[in-house]
C-alpha cells in the first residue's frame, strides 16, 4: 500500500526532484501490530536529514496520518518513509516555492532464518567502496546507488550482508546495516564523518552502552581491526541485530556482547508496545 | 509535455527504483526545429551510462518514438531523457527481472542574456566539494546531491555557474557544465576518474581538438592551475560554451581558443540539422 500527500495511489509526478536528482531523503522501519516500532527515533532522524538539505520536514502528525491509514489495513508490514524536495522545475537550482512530497510506502516484512538471530550469518566485504561526501554523510539520502551496486555484487543467497570500506580501507557499514565490534569488552562502531548513513539502531545502540556504561568508541575502524575482534555485528530497523559468524573465512560465534545489546533493544521495543 | 514509456502522462510509480535509490541514469539536450541535437552522442552516453549501472537501456527506436511525440508538440525545447531500473520492491537488491522505466519530458529552452556568449559568465567557487566514487565517476546518474547542494548556495542572479573541486581541491567541473581551460594554447580538461559527469559536449570539444591538432590534456588540475589560465571556459549541451569572464577578484576576456571552440560546435551542430 502506498500513500502519496495523504492519497492512496501508486504513483507520483515524474518530474519530483526525488526521481530527478534522488533530492530527497527516507526512512524504513518494523509496523508491529499497526505500531510503527521506533517511530520517535525515527521521526527525529528524518527531520534532522531533511534539515542538512534544507527540506522542510512535514509535521508528525501529517505523517502519522498516512502511517495510520497504512496500520488500518497492514498492521504488520516494514514501513517506508520518504520526504523528498517535491516537483520541480528542470535544473538543480530548487524552485523558489518548493513543497515536499510525502511517500509512505508499506511492504511485507521479511523472513528471515531463525538461524539468523541464533547463531549469526554470512557476510562478505564489498569490493564498491563508499562514496565520500562529507556533506551526505550519516544522511539517509535518496543518492543510494553505492548500495545498490555494492548489494549487485553477490547472489549467493547464504550471503545476508555484504560490508562496505571507504577509499581507505577503513570499514564504513553493511550495504543495509550499520555495524558494530567488541574487543576486550570494548563496543566500536565506525565513525560516520565521510560517508555512510547513521541509522537509528546505531544511534540506541551507542545510547545503550552510555546508559549501561559500556564502553563504546567511534571511531575510524580499519577492516583488519574489526576482523580481529571479538565480536562483530550489524543492525538496522528491520532485522534488528544480526551477530556475524562468517566472513571469508574468518568465523565468530554469538557473543555475550551482542546478545545483550540484541536483547536489550528488543526489550525496549515490547516495553515501548506494551 | 512527459512521456512515461511511451505513453504521455504526469505521473510514474512511486515504487520506482529512480526515486528510491536514484538508480537510473539521464541526459539533457536541445531540441531544435523537432530535431533533438547531438542525440545520436547522447545516446551513445546513454547507453555506456546504463552499461556501468547494469541496467538495460532502451532500444534508440524506442526512444526516437518518445522524442517524436515530443517534438510534434513542442519542436523547441530542451530534452531530459531519464532510463532508471523500473520499480522494484524494498531493497537494494534489483529484483530478478527488471523493466527500465523510460522518461522522456520537455522544458522551455532557456533563454539566457546574448551577453552570456559574447562577453562571458561570472562564476564562484562551490564550498560543497564532488562525491567521490569511481564506480559511477563520469556517469550522469540520478545520483545528483552533490550538484543541487552545490547549486543552493548560492542565489545571485548574475553568478551563472559554480565550479567544484574535488576533496583535495582539484577542479572536477562546473554544477551543470563540464570545465575547460587553455594556456599557452593547450586546452586541459579535468580528468574525472574518481567523481564527475563526463558529458556530451566535453567529448566533442576533445574530438574536435584531436582532428584539429590543438594540444589537449585530460588530467588532474589544480584551481590555481586553472586560475591562471589564459582562457577558462564551461560547456553543456544546453548552454553551448561560456566563457568564464570572472570569478571572485579574477577577470578574463573571451579568448580565441574558446571561440574557435565555440564556432566549431555550433557550425557541426548547424552541419547537421542542414
Amino acid at each position: 500500500m502506498i500513500v502519496v500527500d495523504g492519497v492512496h495511489t501508486e504513483v507520483v509526478r515524474a518530474l519530483d526532484r526525488g526521481l530527478m536528482y534522488g533530492d530527497g531523503v527516507f526512512r524504513t522501519l518494523r509496523m508491529e501490530q499497526g505500531r510503527a516500532v521506533t517511530w520517535s527515533q525515527h521521526y527525529a532522524k528524518l527531520g534532522a536529514d531533511c534539515a542538512r538539505l534544507q527540506i522542510e520536514c512535514p509535521a508528525r502528525a501529517t505523517i502519522d496520518v498516512s502511517i495510520a491509514q497504512i496500520a488500518a489495513a497492514q498492521p504488520q508490514c516494514v514501513l517506508k518513509i520518504v520526504v523528498t524536495r517535491g516537483p520541480g522545475t528542470r535544473g538543480y537550482r530548487p524552485p523558489a516555492e518548493t513543497r515536499p512530497t510525502l511517500i509512505v510506502a508499506s511492504s511485507p516484512l521479511p523472513q528471515y532464518p531463525q538461524r539468523y538471530y541464533s547463531h549469526g550469518v554470512k557476510a562478505r566485504i564489498c569490493a564498491t567502496r563508499a562514496g565520500v561526501q562529507p556533506r551526505l554523510a550519516g544522511v539517509k539520502s535518496l543518492n543510494r546507488l553505492d548500495n545498490v551496486l555494492a548489494r549487485m555484487e553477490w547472489d549467493d543467497p547464504e550471503i545476508a550482508e555484504g560490508l562496505m570500506l571507504d577509499p581507505q580501507g577503513n570499514l564504513i557499514g553493511g550495504t543495509m546495516t550499520n555495524v558494530f565490534c567488541v574487543r576486550d569488552g570494548v563496543l566500536c562502531t565506525p565513525a560516520l564523518e565521510s560517508c555512510g548513513v547513521a541509522g537509528v539502531q546505531r544511534d540506541r545502540i551507542i545510547a545503550h552502552a552510555i546508559r549501561e556504561t559500556i564502553s563504546c568508541e567511534v571511531k575510524t575502524l580499519s577492516l583488519s581491526e574489526a576482523l580481529n575482534a571479538d565480536e562483530l555485528f550489524v543492525c538496522n530497523s528491520v532485522i534488528g541485530v544480526w551477530s556475524l559468524a562468517q566472513i571469508d573465512t574468518r568465523t565468530w560465534t554469538p557473543g555475550p556482547m551482542t546478545r545483550r545489546i540484541s536483547a536489550a533493544l528488543r526489550e525496549a521495543d515490547d516495553a515501548a508496545g506494551a
